[in-house]
């Protein structure tokens, strides 16, 4: 038998709301998991486990082991939230010295939402500074002399070594889809907008956007029904096998710099969706997208001047100098070279309508290959940055393995402000990626 | 001579670079203003006036009044700060019983840009509760019997009153343009997104937006430099008669709800601009349109219900029935039915494109008529709710008297994210209302 802690969120589900166990075997399972763990991977920064125990109590009592649930889309689950996310009743450092210690006086709007739908919240976990590039302790779950990619770096590993099935990423440049991809867990960064955002410190206005893992993509819909009131579940026919999405593969203009093992992910995925009926076809993108990861730099970088005002006033000797050379890099960006990185983000909105009128979803490289060597960095957002510009929808599918024998993941990207669809067309993908 | 406070920015940033008047005169001569009407007005929840004194002192100290600047765009210009914006040193209680005495750990984005760009915060304004409904202590400074407006009630009242040059509103519905209407001075909301938001309350992620009140329209250029880094000043030729814009009279399909005062306003000053040789004409929103301020309501509730969860949660009992009554009313919103509003949004976007390539700016009114009698309600966001919910950036320009003697102003719609090319036209249009 599967031990709980190894469910994933819906089969969690599943087995509590049918009485099979209880929120505090399946707490017990994962704070056992943290306990022999933890002192590997480095996910968490902060652990809440006397909170989340008697709130376990809390919800067995309500609901003892009858198999009657609360109806709670959340209920009983561990939920992991990285630390650039407020909560009041934990510490909140936002990976930065400048917050020893800071306890915020209210939630985020995400973990209050979360709490609201009967889950957990376990613990902060490990983020990089300020969620750039300054990397904080997590090692990667699958071999702990490599990175688990980042800024989200203490969620993905948490979730990928069944230590929770759910935890808080945001990302801004690749801060979901890249971690996801190093550690083999489904990685899901909202549309730009779509999921609440406030008590989420901010890097960059234009670009964050909350994410997180799991180890299934119908857990997804779990935790949307949480955040926005989605339905708790995809409709029934989203994985039969005559529902085949209409796939592009899409190399981008980053293709040559993806390696063997990720080039080799993304085509052998194709294959298989192709071999299982959905219908295949090449996008080259037009050549207005050649330029768009340079203008998502810009954009953050500008964005970060704004965002972080206050640090590089207030707490300047605290600061990493990663983020103080981002920070005086955006004082430096020409206030119209800014405005013609948004415009080009909104052409390349305009000429994706176009894209998504013909395919459903778009499938490429999730990273450059697999995780890189040592903790010193997080490796390269470089195929998740102009996706985080244009907003689209993304989610990292895991399944492949590289030459070190580290995970390699592709990433499907959907039409902007259409979620579900993606989350249905990826359900179906999931199943027929060999 | 005119008072040191009742300067517009722009006349008093020439001042102060020239080295007629000092930072501590114009403080000076702000908070004698507000110690002789603050009774009446009750525009301020917290005065910093020790901070701003000293701030002032340090920066005559480092310019003199040798007409030596600093150039930084707000040196010496007093601020007033809504309060549901948060500030490190000041109290910050988001207009809510629940946040009685609460102290941030950081000042908002916006409030961290002014500082830096030598700007003086001299206190927190009065907003209504969470920026929603529940008024404050807030007069008309035209007439105490009548509502300035809300949401951002104290900070339109205290630049109307010339206590202070400056003053941040946010905008969800209607809470930047109807008290500037009702107070008779300049307001800008923002394009949706284009100003930073981190620190700033949540009300309703997909609309709320920064904006704020001055006395002239130069004024906005000042304070976006500041913010975003654009010019602070608009091109030489803005003003220029040869650079009328082509101007868009829109009634809108909430024409008729609109007084003769507003529609007279509204009419005399397309009428004046068109004298001074502006091109008028006549848009015809399209059918779509007419049902976008019912579903701005259904957004507004529904984000609501998610980012007011933890108030919502844990101080049930500190909440007003107005805002119980939302989020309650957000709960109930189905999902489909809120995706069915963001996409009316969507396509009233794209349809605006075609109306922007025919135009230049749209007028239409931007309150149902002058400020309502009595302080217990802050009046109708009708006019204010599609543009909010549509992310444009509008102004409202004052300059029109209604049946009361109370002002009454016309708004100005620009295309969404061209708020420099909005400006320009306002500052022409400034110049030719009547």
């Amino acid at each position: 038998m599967t031990a709980a802690n190894e469910l994933t969120a819906s089969q969690a589900r599943e087995a509590l709301d049918k009485g099979r166990i209880s929120a505090q075997e399946l707490l017990a399972a994962c704070l056992a998991r943290i306990s022999a763990r933890e002192n590997i991977v480095g996910a968490w920064c902060h652990l809440a486990d006397d909170l989340a125990l008697a709130a376990a109590k809390r919800l067995d009592g309500d609901s003892g082991r009858d198999g009657s649930s609360s109806g709670l889309p959340l209920s009983g689950l561990p939920v992991g939230v990285k630390d650039i996310i407020d909560t009041a009743d934990m510490p909140t450092t936002y990976g930065s010295a400048a917050y020893g210690g800071h306890h915020p006086k209210s939630d985020a709007a995400c973990v209050a939402l979360v709490r609201a739908a009967g889950g957990l919240v376990l613990g902060k976990t490990v983020s990089t500074e300020f969620a750039y590039f300054q990397p904080g302790k997590t090692a990667n779950p699958h071999n702990p002399s490599y990175t688990p990619g980042g800024s989200s770096s203490g969620s993905a590993a948490a979730v990928a070594d069944y230590m929770v099935p759910f935890a808080f990423g945001t990302q801004t440049g690749g801060s979901v889809i890249r971690p996801a991809a190093y550690c083999g867990v489904v990685g899901y960064k909202a549309s730009y907008g779509a999921l609440p955002l406030y008590g989420v410190k901010a890097l960059s206005h234009d670009l964050d956007t909350l994410g997180f893992f799991c180890r299934e993509v119908a857990d997804i819909h779990l935790m949307r029904a949480a955040l926005v009131g989605a339905p708790a579940s995809a409709p029934v026919d989203a994985i039969a096998p005559d529902h085949a999405p209409k796939i592009g593969l899409c190399r981008t203009y980053e293709w040559e710099q993806a390696d063997r093992d990720s080039q080799a992910a993304v085509l052998d995925a194709a294959k298989s969706l192709e071999a299982a009926g959905a219908e295949l076809v090449e996008i080259d993108l037009a050549p207005p997208f050649a330029g768009l990861v340079e203008r998502q730099k810009l954009v953050m970088a500008q964005n970060a001047a704004r965002d972080l005002a206050f640090e590089y006033n207030q707490h300047h000797d605290r600061l990493s100098r990663h983020i103080i050379a981002l920070i005086e890099q955006g004082r430096e960006v020409e206030f119209t070279a800014y405005q013609d990185a948004l415009g080009a983000a909104a052409e390349g909105r305009r000429l994706l309508d176009g894209v998504f009128a013909e395919v459903d979803v778009l499938l490429c490289p999730s990273a450059p290959g697999e995780a890189p060597k040592g903790l010193t960095n997080t490796g390269d957002p470089l195929f998740n940055r102009m996706w985080t510009l244009l907003g689209n929808p993304c989610l990292n599918l895991p399944g492949h393995a590289g030459g070190n024998g580290l995970p390699v993941g592709v990433q499907a990207v959907g039409a902007l402000g259409r979620d579900e669809q993606l989350l249905a067309h990826c359900q179906w993908m999931e199943r027929r990626i060999v």
